[in-house]
């Protein structure tokens, strides 16, 4: 599986390699079920504030302590496997790079659930503007994650870049979110509420994002062995501009 | 320094165990650092929308590469750290600690940046209003950061205990900024834009507060061993609760 990085460590029984590269194995599968749960997460919440079904809001909170649990999993077992040899540099980015991702997987499994606690609000309420965009965005975000969890499994750096290039897209499409949103409060007071919790679920999706270009990084640098540093095209900020009323910025 | 837990890995010579030591209280200290940092960026960030300074909004927003510098430091150390010996199981602990707490500080850091970037904007609307409240959760909000690094230095696992108990108390302030915010915004609808930035800033605060909650739990596991399973007494979650307009819930 990985014929391309020289191992340099010690000599050692065939019978340790095997069991190193099996429990190494372990650990990316336990990685690879945290990502297919955490994007079922995504999934469940998107679906829950787009179909208007708190109850499945309300089951996609209950699945984050699977989550929670996997990541301890993954951080005992990393540990586990560095005891069993002296480890080489490879052997540590590995680890580095086990223990990182599952902490990012596991926070977009918190994201998720934050979403969900805001789709189940919103999906009580009467409004319904902008939802349908958090359902399209929702598929993109929803590909971004199994692509990176992939490129994980398959030490694909190209494809973790391609990942993390795609980041900047879901930043655009957050600002114009953002200011589709400010535009309905300002037009309608009694949106308000509904409004913020529209604008908080878009940028749970952002952070989910960002998560996922974390990970493009860690699979870069695990591949790679050195640091993804291209600037990526941003878009503009459009959530930082001025705070004025649209009809004042002429 | 660390006479409380054994160490049973193979023997070792004595320079060894020493430049063990050595690496990984230079990690410690690199950590601290990071601590410092983060913290300087997110004290500048509530000043500069106290204060309403634009161009110290800017400067927290340049500190932020070397908040990642420091992050990337930490990760190569470790690394280096571990190729030093065959690892026992308190050194890997240690090695995950430090991985995963200065990930939290980067985010820390991170936060504070966009935290920043709405104190530009809002440091140059007319808004005022809930500005001294971001300053007085602020100040709490340094010490949480303060205290967890600290506790991390001291391996204090009761210190770091009470900084994710009084984690309640700042998402109970977020949720009640979240209740005055929607009040003025539906009172004056001027107000939306710089209401939603400063709403941003205190789901940015609540963040940060997470995260040191994050840093303690981790530092419990290092020093106790076991997770940090307790269940916090969480605040009621307003910002959860329906969003109707105050009128109409009675």
């Amino acid at each position: 599986m990985d014929t391309s990085r020289s191992r340099t460590g010690p000599p050692m029984g065939a019978h340790i390699v095997k069991r190193f590269e099996d429990e190494l194995q372990q650990i990316r599968l336990r990685i690879a079920r945290m990502g297919t749960l955490v994007r079922k997460q995504f999934d469940e919440a998107v679906e829950a504030v787009t179909r208007r079904d708190p109850a499945l809001a309300d089951e996609t909170v209950e699945h984050d302590a699977q989550v929670d649990r996997l990541e301890h999993e993954v951080a005992d077992a990393t540990v586990r496997l560095l005891a069993l040899r002296q480890p080489v540099a490879v052997d540590l980015r590995e680890a580095v790079a086990a223990i990182k991702i599952s902490s990012d997987l596991e926070r977009i499994g918190d994201l998720a659930k934050n979403m969900a606690k805001h789709a189940h609000v919103l999906s009580r309420s009467q409004y319904t503007s902008s939802l349908g965009r958090i359902g399209r965005i929702g598929r993109i975000v929803s590909q971004q994650i199994e692509r990176v969890v992939q490129a994980y499994m398959d030490e694909d750096a190209e494809e973790a870049l391609a990942v993390w290039r795609y980041d900047a897209e879901i930043d655009d499409w957050f600002n114009s979110l953002f200011r589709e949103l400010l535009t309905y409060m300002m037009e309608d007071a009694q949106t308000i509420g509904a409004c913020t919790h529209v604008l908080f679920m878009g940028k749970n999706v952002e952070r989910i994002g960002d998560h996922c270009a974390n990970i493009a990084g860690t699979i870069y640098y695990l591949v790679e062995g050195m640091p993804l540093v291209e600037r990526r095209p941003k878009g503009e900020d459009t959530a930082f501009t001025d705070v004025e009323p649209p009809s004042s910025e002429g």
